[in-house]
Formats: C-alpha cells, structure tokens, sequence
C-alpha cells in the first residue's frame, strides 16, 4: 500500500535540501548522535548551545524570510517551499542524519493567506551548564571542576500572524531563554533530596525586623510546603515565556521583530516530557491507540472569563470602545430598554438584562469558534509578542488582554513501557482546524503500521500524511486521509516525537 | 446483616419527632405526593411556595437556634440533635410522609468545634408561576390566562462558619431567589425554538445612535450566538446565588444574618439535574458503581491564582499587610537578599527570586489542604455571607476576595436508565474529609444491596450510615465502614438523592 501513496504523493512531498548536499550535517545539531551521550555527561559536547546568554544578546537580523534550518533548503527548496499555487509539503532530507529521537516533521504554506508561511519550528539538543561551572575562577577548566550540566531536548512550533518576525525571533531563542532558567538549578535537579527552600545569597543581609502574623501569637502557618523538582522545571519553562516576550518587547522598539506567535514546545528532561502551549496550537499523545490530550488551547472562547475579569477589574483597558459583558449579538441602538441575553465574568449560564446605553459598545469579546475575536481583533489569547497590535482604527493597545504565559502539561516517561507507534505529535491549527484528534490517532496507526518499526522514515511519512491530509488530498490521490470536507488553507506544521522503541533518550 | 447493624447503631441515630406526634405531615411539603403531580400542571397544588418576592421580603427572625424543619424534632430531640457529647444522627420520622423522592437525609452535630450545628440543610419542591400569569388584571384568575407554571425539586446543603446565621437564611431564602430568577423564563423554557435574544420592553425606546465597528466596514459579527434553555437556567442560579449575597450584605448592616456558609444546591428541572456549588461541600453520583464528580471544591488551594490575580490587580486590597506572592513558607527578616522560592498569579511552578522587604509581608494565600488560607483567615474562597468578616486584628476586609458565584455542572437524566440504586450524594466537607469519593461508592452499594430496591427506608438508613462511618464508626460496632483512621470532628450533613426506579419525576 505504501510504496503506491509513495509514489502518487512524491510530487507533493519534498524532502530538504539537494540529494548528498550536505545533508550529512545539520546546522545546529547540537550532538553528533543523539544516542552517544547520556543525559548528564561531563563536558558538553561539540556544537551544543552553551554560550551567550539570551536575554542579553542581540538579536541577529535575517533580514529576508527564511524556514527552519534543519530542512537545510537551498535557495531553490526556499522558493518552492513559498509556492502557494503548488503547496509543496516540507521535510528534512531522508537521508544522512536525522532528528534527534527520528523526530519527523512536515509543514506547508498557506494557500495565500499571507506572503509567506508565518509558522516556524525548531528541534535542538541543548546542554546547560551549571551557573557554579561558569562561575569558575581563571585557569580552572570546567571539567576540573565536576560540575556536570545537564541535556534537554527540545522541539517547538511557532504559529505566527501579522507578520512572521515574532515566530521566527522565538524558534531562534526561546530554548535558549529555557536554558537560562535552567542554569541555576542544574544541581538542584540532580539531586535527589528535596529542592531548597531558600538559596544563600553571596552578600550577607543585615535586618533585624519584627514579622507579625495576622491573628496574634497564634502559629498561622506552622508548616512548610513540599515543591517538587519537577515544579521548578515548569517555573522555569513559565519564566522563559515571560523572558522570551519581555525580550520581543525590547526588540520590538527597535522594529525587529513584528508580530506575534502561538508557541508550543515541548522539553525532555530527566525522564520527563514538558509540553508548554501558549496558543491555539496542539499536542496529543497517541498511546497505544489512545489519545491523551497535552495541551488545551486558549481562545477568546476558552479564556472569556479571564478576559472579562480584567475589563470588569481594568475598565481603563476598554477605553470607551469596548464593554466586558457578552451578548449573543450586536446590540442595536433601537434595542435601548429591551432586554437582552447577556453574561459577565462570573458567569457560565446566560441572563436577560435590561439595555442601556454603556451596552451599546463593542463587546470585549464576540463571536464563534474560528471567528472569536478579542476587541474585534485577535483570534488567540495567548502567544509571545504583539507588543505594539492595536484596536483597528484606534490606538487602543490589544496586549494588556493577551497572556505570554503557557500552560505546562508534565507526561512522565518512565511510567510507561512504549513501543515504536506510540508518538507524541505537535501540530499548529492548520492541522486541527479540519483534523479531530481521532482522525489523527487514525492516521498514526494507519502509517506506523505500514512501516517496519526500525524504518527510521516512518516518522517523517507520517507527519508528512498529516500535513497532506490536513492540506486536503483526497483519497482518490492515493491515501486514505482523514474524513475532510476541505483542506485548511492556513499554514501546517507538524512535529511527530516517537517515545519508546528506539531507545535513542534512556 | 442489616439487622445487626440497625440494632448495633440504633443508640446513635434518631428519626425526626416522637412517634405518632404529626410526623405525617412535613411543615412545608410543597406537594402531597411527588407522584402526583406532572412538571408542568395546570395550577400549583396546595402548598407550593408561590408568593412572596424574596429579594424584597423581610427576614423572619427566629431568635434562637434551628434544625432542618423536615426532622420535625421535638423541643427534646432539639436538645438531642444539640449534643456535642453524644452525636446522634438525625434523619427524618421513618413513617409517615418522606422526603420527595424518598430523599434520604442524616446529619450530625460536631465534637465541640462551634456551640450550634452550623450545617443547614432544605429540601422543597417549589413552583414557579410566571410573570405574565402575575401580572394578570383584577378579575382573571391564573387558569383562566392558561399560563402554565413549572415546578423545580430542590435540596440545599449549607455549611456555616463564624455562625449560624448565614446558613439558616441561605437555607430559607436560596430557592425563593432561585424561584425569583426563573419566574422572567417560565414561557421561555416551556417553548422548544431557541430562546429569543432580546425580549421587547413595555416601554419603547426612541434613541437613534450610530454604531462603529472596531476595524471599520468589515463585517466584525457576522453571526449570532445560540444560547440554550440550559445555559438560561445556569444563569438563573448563578444571579440567584448573587442576588441570596446581596440580600444578606443588606441584613448583616441590621445585624440578622452574621457569618457566612457554603452552599450546594441541587436543582431538578425539566428532566436536568442542575447542581450548583460555592464552597467545599461536595456533590457525586454513584452510577452502576461508577462515580461522577458533580462538582469542585473552592479552596485557597484551588482559587489560588484567581486570588493572586486579584491582589496584583488591586494591590489596595492588600493592604499593608499581604503580598500577592506566594512562598512555601514565612520568609524571615534574616533571609533578605537569599533566593526564596516562590510564584505569583501566572505560574502553577516555582522559581526562585531575590527575597526583597515587601515579600515580609504575609502571604495573601498560604498552607496546604484543611490548613489553607486567604489572609490567614478563612480556608474558603466560595460562598455566601462573610460581608463583615475582617482579617484577625485588622480593619481589612476578606470579603473582595471571596466568590459568591458557583460552578454548574449539569446531568440530563433523560440519557441514562437509572436504576435504583443510582443515587445523588450531596455532603458537607465533614464527610468528604474522611471519607474519599471510592469509600462512599462502596458504601452505597453495601447499604443498598442489603434493602429490598423498593423499601422506602434505604436512602436514609444510606445517608446515616454515610454520616455515622464519618463521625468514626469502628467496625466492632457492627458496620463495615469507610477505612477512617479518625472520623470527622466537623458537622456532617449529607442528602441521598435516588435518580431512579421509584419513577416519581417522570
């Protein structure tokens, strides 16, 4: 069955960049062999990230468009992968060396929707060292010292809008920013005993200060809480969110970085998988054949009441365009006096109120499904950037609204026996705006099972079926694809992480 | 067995009045035979609530202390029901009339904890006449209009703190108000075609005003959303919740009502079973053996970061005296300038910062589980009352923090074939704090199963030996019951609600 989709497909698929050019080397692979060094080894390897420290550097400016690097396009590949006419699904080349954990990946362009594809993606390995190695006194070399630092790895998507500089800026550095966090746990993490609740600091603080505790002399708060090693991981995956959009900020004054972007990463450490989403984008572990959901999106369906609640709390954020309550449609001028269906920030049910005049502005949030909107504007709640998105025809700004921060969902690996078709896949709305997560899990194992477990293809065709199937190619063109009216016409990318099989993470 | 039991613990559990003394009438039955009446009859039968406006009306003021008025007790069993030392269970009289839907009900006073039994509970099956049917000229009777009123079956489990007062008026008042919100959607609800958006007024309005779309021409709204009978009735009980609240902000200025409570309600209407909840109590339905939570408890643990949003918000609440942070214990005046770990309203990890003089403050949330706080204070962030409630030797109030709003979980009866031994379980946290969702489904089956399916005793002998397994029951004295190291020394309250097999709500 395969080799007939393969070939009824091959005009469609393009994988990287030019036969034996160099497809050998990835730009930044970070390790040689992903199954060559342990999760803690002694010294970094060659080409890991270790170096300059995110939130300080400067941005490096591309200037043109560019796609992820590990498709290492050549200027050809480039131009057909921003063909919106043919819609030509991308992979990393199939030969020579793959993805860290045969990590496969496809995307595809846009059928117009704007110039160029705005998602971007990355896949690193990246050490982090510890910030008492890096402390280290001249003439001390780091492996002199001990200090082992650790490994994540890493997979993002970026789902930009309103132009492609904040994806493109956060695929660049956002693990970075991660790393940065990460640096002065790196041996909390190792340790086993419980995280320390409290850190010395170099210079000794002098106060001598009464606390009082509110109700007297009674013990109000006899006991301390447990935090857990993984709890810091996730601060640390929040705080590099809210670094990584601060950091947009910055560079958004300087005309850099335009734009916004859904982010969802995911990171590999110590066992674990942390999936972050800030967005509309989506993960799904497929288990067995069971779906376990990784994320939730964060729409101005999903996230009314947060919203609500800042209007009610922030009237000055709605200026004098824009009330925090719902109606179920436009309110007209004539309608004055009439009562009609509303709800609030406290609200789920709905109830009738009486119109009056304050009524009659634009509601903080409208609308349905694809077409909610915040202040009539952005679709998404959440994301990096869109630091300076403003009300259409106005110069009321959107982003006090918006929250930079993910929600993070912990998957522990070693909880779990898994074979090679159980895969976590990562996909931006194109894929699930006309793909259930049942379409999808049918489609995982339709391809898996085609596939020997040990072809290490097997990961990059199914992704590339996703995006295909997503994109709208019907089954008469060789594959049994989801059940899709019509394509999306949005941009698709697709990350697809096997978990267990080849052994590649223990 | 049973027989066993029922001797083993008759010593501990009472049923309502003295044998023979009226316990064949219910003081405020609503209906004489839940049978006997459809959803929608053609007038109210004697004794249904009907009249007053609760909103408007004037508290009636007991003076002293009360039960349930379904237990029916004595002035003696008031004083039995009032004894810390001997903890009898109350139920109601086991002849004569029961509870609608043969209800079960059992309760217990605390160990000691509060003088009174702060727990309230009611159970009334309640119509609603509509408006139109009110507003009906002088000479019309309400059949002559042909306007059908709707009946709802309510029970309502009220657990008070710092008082009484709150919870006895919650229990007299919370339906009358529910009541109140439906009477605008008797027509509405009663009508299969979607619920009309706007309704017109009496009076016309005659503005003629320019509406401007954010982004200009474009269509922003094309659609309008469809609201559903459902959400309407979630939304009468979520405003009805409001408007109890406001009603005791005003009786607490004359002193009536002091204190606060909890509040679980449940509502049957139209075939949905409505269960509302502001608070810790706790609502399952036990299914074929199968547990369905219907509700979510409202604690500084888990209204966590709603708080915190609300102190960085409105940092004057806070007074000088709460940092919106939160820190896995005290900070100490010494430790300023180490790193603590904390997190504030956006993370649900933790990092470390800089200890700096403002996080000396207390914590606006701190403990864990029974021991958690808002202000050091109060362990729930639900309910309704608390208006005068100030931080311990403080002028600052707690109220901006609390809720009275609940969640809504809805359970459309119609879906599912109940049997008889599928029930609704409504407890005060006195239950749940010893007792897990599991231990309660266990005992369920283990009392029902002893009773023929059509003996009209078994959810009432089901809610004592809830509560009596609660209260710490061992085995030796005859029941099986829940593995508790310790029972709970709290008040218990508990209804048993039968979903099916008697067919009284068809």
């Amino acid at each position: 069955m395969l080799h007939r989709v393969r070939s009824a497909v091959a005009h469609l698929v393009s994988s990287g960049g030019p036969p034996g050019s160099g497809s050998s080397v990835l730009p930044t692979p970070a390790s040689p062999n992903p199954i060559a060094h342990p999760v803690a080894p002694r010294s970094p390897p060659a080409g890991a990230e270790r170096g300059t420290r995110a939130s300080g550097g400067a941005v490096e400016n591309r200037g043109s468009f560019s796609r992820p690097t590990f498709l290492q396009l050549s200027p050809r590949g480039l131009r057909r992968a921003e063909d919106h006419a043919g819609r030509v699904v991308q992979s990393p080349p199939d030969t020579g060396r793959r993805l860290p954990w045969r990590t496969g990946y496809a995307e595809v362009i846009n059928a117009g929707k704007s110039r160029h594809n705005e998602d971007q993606a990355c896949c690193e390995v990246v050490y982090v060292e510890s910030r008492q190695a890096r402390m280290g006194g001249p003439g001390k070399s780091i492996s002199d010292q001990g200090n082992q630092g650790l490994y994540f790895h890493y997979w993002g998507l970026f789902d930009g809008h309103a132009g492609g500089g904040a994806a493109e800026m956060a695929s660049r550095l956002l693990h970075r920013h991660i790393r940065e966090q990460l640096r002065g746990l790196v041996e909390i993490l190792q340790d086993p005993s419980p995280p320390p609740l409290c850190l010395p600091s170099t210079t000794e603080a002098s106060v001598s200060l009464e606390l009082s505790c509110p109700g007297g002399s009674q013990p109000c708060w006899p006991l301390q809480k447990e935090v857990t090693h993984e709890s810091l991981v996730v601060g640390a995956i929040e705080n590099a969110f809210q670094f990584m959009d601060e950091h947009m900020a910055r560079e958004q004054r300087n005309q850099y970085a335009v734009g916004g972007c859904c982010a969802l990463v995911a990171v590999y450490l110590l066992g674990k998988m942390y999936v972050a989403n800030a967005g509309d984008s989506r993960a799904i572990i497929v288990r067995n054949g069971d779906i376990i959901p990784m994320s939730r999106e964060f729409t101005p369906e999903t996230e009314r009441q947060r919203l609500q609640l800042l209007g009610f709390l922030k009237p000055e954020l709605l200026g004098n365009e824009f009330t925090h309550l719902e109606f179920p449609r436009r309110v007209q001028p004539k309608e004055l006096g009439q009562r009609m269906l509303y709800r609030d920030q406290s609200m789920t049910g709905w109830a009738y109120k009486k119109i009056e005049l304050q009524d009659l502005r634009f509601p903080l949030v409208c609308g349905e499904g694809k077409k909610a909107r915040v202040m009539a504007t952005i679709g998404v709640t959440r994301g990096l950037g869109d630091h300076n998105l403003k009300v259409s025809s106005s110069t009321l700004p959107v982003k006090p609204f918006l929250s930079c921060f993910p929600e993070v969902q912990v998957y522990d690996l070693t909880q779990y026996e898994h074979c090679p078709d159980d895969v976590l896949i990562l996909g931006t709305d194109g894929l699930w705006d006309v793909s259930s997560d049942k379409d999808v899990a049918d489609t995982v194992d339709k391809v898996l099972s085609s596939f020997e477990p040990n072809d290490p293809s097997r990961y990059t065709a199914l992704a590339q079926t996703l995006v295909l199937g997503a994109r709208g190619i019907s089954r008469e063109q060789g594959w049994r694809l989801p059940n899709n009216k019509m394509g999306s016409g949005d941009d698709i990318s697709v990350f697809v992480i096997p978990l267990g099989g080849a052994g590649s993470y223990t």
